[in-house]
């Protein structure tokens, strides 16, 4: 592996006393405080800066939600509305490219160093930058890996970039199709289900486990499903695909109850792969899980010394503000400040649906297998005007109790707007806020934040939105 | 005024222990909260269960704002929207009609009584529920007034119910006008100049003082008239009507600008007058400011023992969540228990213009009025991913502190979903939650409330997500 020449160049290595590896949300937080701090910085990108969320995860998606929910503002009243399937992707691209383009600035703003190639680890220390057929060699006082994580597939099916997609491919499809078969009724699977079908696309959603979104409560699926279903998905729950076949320009998939649908794209949703192999970490003592993410302490220290990682790669919740937490407290810990213990319970997941779902600490599912008790306590959200004029007849709000209701466990928003909204329930969850003072603060008339004073007030048996508990 | 036959039926004078006049946000939470203690309690309406802001102001004008916005975003992608202007207003009420059910809803399921008719005191325990030519007099052990307010005009303008217009009937116009000239600039001028211009109207917008929304910092301001403007509302500030006139079908405005203006409607959005005049307060000796907002004490006491007051009519700012508080708080004092101080400069005042305004504490403009020091902190809000998406060049977030920067005196979100965001920073201005801790928080990824974190860092000295400071 040792090549002559390189050694050569040995003198001529530039040396950074942090190199990052990865500039999406598991890394460019990082690269950006250590260089803030006075550090000299390297961010090396294989592909493009801002990873996988920016370019082909929350933002094009999100880009895709707001047309698809205007789209249905405009039907339930009666009008019409009409997207040209171009404009509209090319409007995702200049969102993702001025996304892109923030991170670039900060960058440079900071005096991040920006490599463009894919970073393998020769030594703890020594960071080979491949680019195309060349080759450089940088030094690292330390090391942070934030390469991220790529699609999963499943058995039998073969991304082909043309018509079997993972999200990258379609969130750029250049025609729209006329329908379309999403693997996965997970997070991925559930947004894309409901922004493409708002833009017309016919879609049918398998899913293998008992319901869609296996990992939340079946009350918050049994909604998402219902809030679907109604506006055109059609969701198969126990089901797989057991093959896909082209026939020209279309797809055939056989599914395990029997069906045979045919479509003209099929999206795989089906969850990640951390993307830890090849890039010489095992090879270096970087210990990985059984599952390839990387173990890492408490520190974000990984097994071998001054080499840190954030983000998608370490596992936990895939989200991206997870990332960005974990990449600032590794910097921290690199700078040699005090970084901070990320409580992984305390991550809300947000899923953009229309009917959004937002939930932050334990699910029901989730504390009966830990065998803790605890009391639900569980509102609907249709009577506030705000969810009424939104639309989503299945929303509720459910927030889980310790036995004594002195301790909030979970707290679950389905409801319109929930992304933003478990922002303001998050000090409940924190414990920085009691039920007493959220029944007396004036959060705003017409939102679907106030059901936060109406489900302090409910709690506190003094219900004056609501019927009585 | 004493009536022989009103006498004569004394004996049948139903008796409450309470009574509420108006069943608008300052009277339904009070009326439902004690008769949810086991009073017996009716609640007297003149007009409309659910008062102005079911009827003629939230409810509605947001109903209208949510398709505005839609209309914008499919235009923003090159799109096309069209929406009858009919089946619109239709879809409008059946939302009125949805809320106000459902504070019937609640007053049902309370046994709340609900006497149609206006409330007179004849004294403070005798009230004349007079309604067409008929007359009731029921008694009461305590009174909770909550009039509400009335669309105040301006000079040389009178509301003719056809073309020069109140918000009432701005909010149900028949037909869709081609233009409008709004007269002031305050939240309801804004709010309706924003979605009515995205409906199509061509909109004239006149304010009297050196800028819109003239309590607020001329930033805020100016970011909002810049927003509308860009959506072709066209904003004269400093400028008044001289006097209107109706030729034909149309409305003809003199400007003190010089200006001639011919428009098919006029909307008059120049503050509200309280109801409190001819309702028999003055003769029993519940005094009023020079205004004629009713006087309360800390317990939402009026002059009168026994009478209470809550709502616009007690004056302060004039908001559903304002009102709300208060009538729960009076609910409370009146039924012996302990209520709560209501501090006035926590209620936040939201703006849904799609580039939305939310303001808690003070503004520039208080503090330097009242001789405080403070240091401001502004960040913009267009490096946020979900406010490229949602739209917002303008957007930024202001925080003001004490000087020693331990004391939050006044936050103001400028951005799209404002009105949601400013829940998650209320924490912040209440204390509960300080800079490190909201550094640390991991608010969901792409939100406009994720700003709250990046603002901490930027705070605390370490921003990653914006520029330094």
């Amino acid at each position: 592996m040792e090549d002559p020449c390189e050694k050569a160049e040995g003198r001529d290595i530039v040396r950074y006393d942090v190199v990052v590896v990865g500039s999406g949300t598991g890394g460019y937080p990082a690269a950006v405080y250590l260089a803030g701090k006075g550090l000299k910085v390297a961010v090396v990108e294989e592909h493009l800066i801002g990873g996988e969320c920016t370019n082909y995860g929350c933002v094009p998606s999100k880009a895709f939600y707001q047309i698809a929910e205007a789209i249905r503002s405009i039907g339930k009243v009666g009008g019409e509305a009409s997207v040209k399937w171009g404009s509209l992707v090319d409007w995702v691209k200049s969102m993702v490219k001025e996304s892109r383009e923030g991170i670039q600035g900060l960058f440079e703003s900071h005096g991040v160093n920006v490599l463009n190639g894919k970073a393998v680890l020769k030594t703890p220390h020594e960071i080979v930058v491949e680019e195309g057929s060349g080759k450089a060699v940088i030094e690292a006082g330390k090391v942070l890996l934030a390469p991220g994580s790529n699609p999963s597939t499943v058995p039998g099916v073969v991304f082909d970039g043309i018509g079997v997609l993972s999200n990258r491919e379609a969130l750029y499809m250049q025609e729209k199709p006329e329908s379309m078969l999403i693997i996965g009724g997970g997070v991925i699977g559930v947004e894309l289900a409901n922004a493409f079908s708002s833009l017309g696309i016919s879609i049918t959603l398998v899913e293998l486990m008992d319901h869609i979104l296996p990992s939340m409560d079946r009350d918050i699926a049994q909604a998402l499903k219902t809030h679907l279903s109604s506006r055109g998905v059609k969701i198969l729950e126990k089901t797989s695909t057991r093959s896909i076949s082209r026939i020209g320009d279309r797809y055939v998939a056989e599914l395990s109850n029997g069906e045979r649908l045919e479509v003209d794209k099929v999206l795989v949703a089906t969850g990640r792969t951390p993307r830890t192999s090849g890039i010489g970490l095992v090879e270096n003592g970087v210990q990985l899980d059984r599952r390839g993410f990387i173990k890492i302490n408490e520190r974000q220290e990984t097994t071998v010394p001054a080499v840190y990682a954030a983000g998608d790669a370490v596992g936990g919740p895939l989200l991206a503000h997870k990332a960005i937490l974990e990449s600032i407290s590794a910097a921290k810990w690199m700078a040699g400040e005090e970084g901070f213990r990320i409580d992984y319970r305390a991550i809300p997941v947000t899923i953009f649906t229309g009917l959004e779902v937002a939930s932050i600490g334990y699910s029901e599912k989730e504390l009966t297998s830990i065998g803790v008790k605890y009391v639900k306590v569980r509102i609907p959200a249709y009577y506030l005007s705000a969810v009424k004029i939104k639309g989503g007849k299945q929303s509720f709000i459910k927030v889980l109790l310790d036995e004594r209701l002195e301790k909030v466990l979970g707290i679950h928003v389905v409801a319109p707007n929930a992304s933003e909204v478990i922002s303001a329930y998050i000090p409940l969850y924190l414990g920085k806020l009691c039920f007493r003072e959220a029944a007396r603060t004036p959060y705003p008339h017409l939102t679907v934040s106030e059901s936060l004073r109406d489900l302090a007030e409910y709690i506190l048996g003094e219900p004056v939105h609501l019927l009585r508990k």
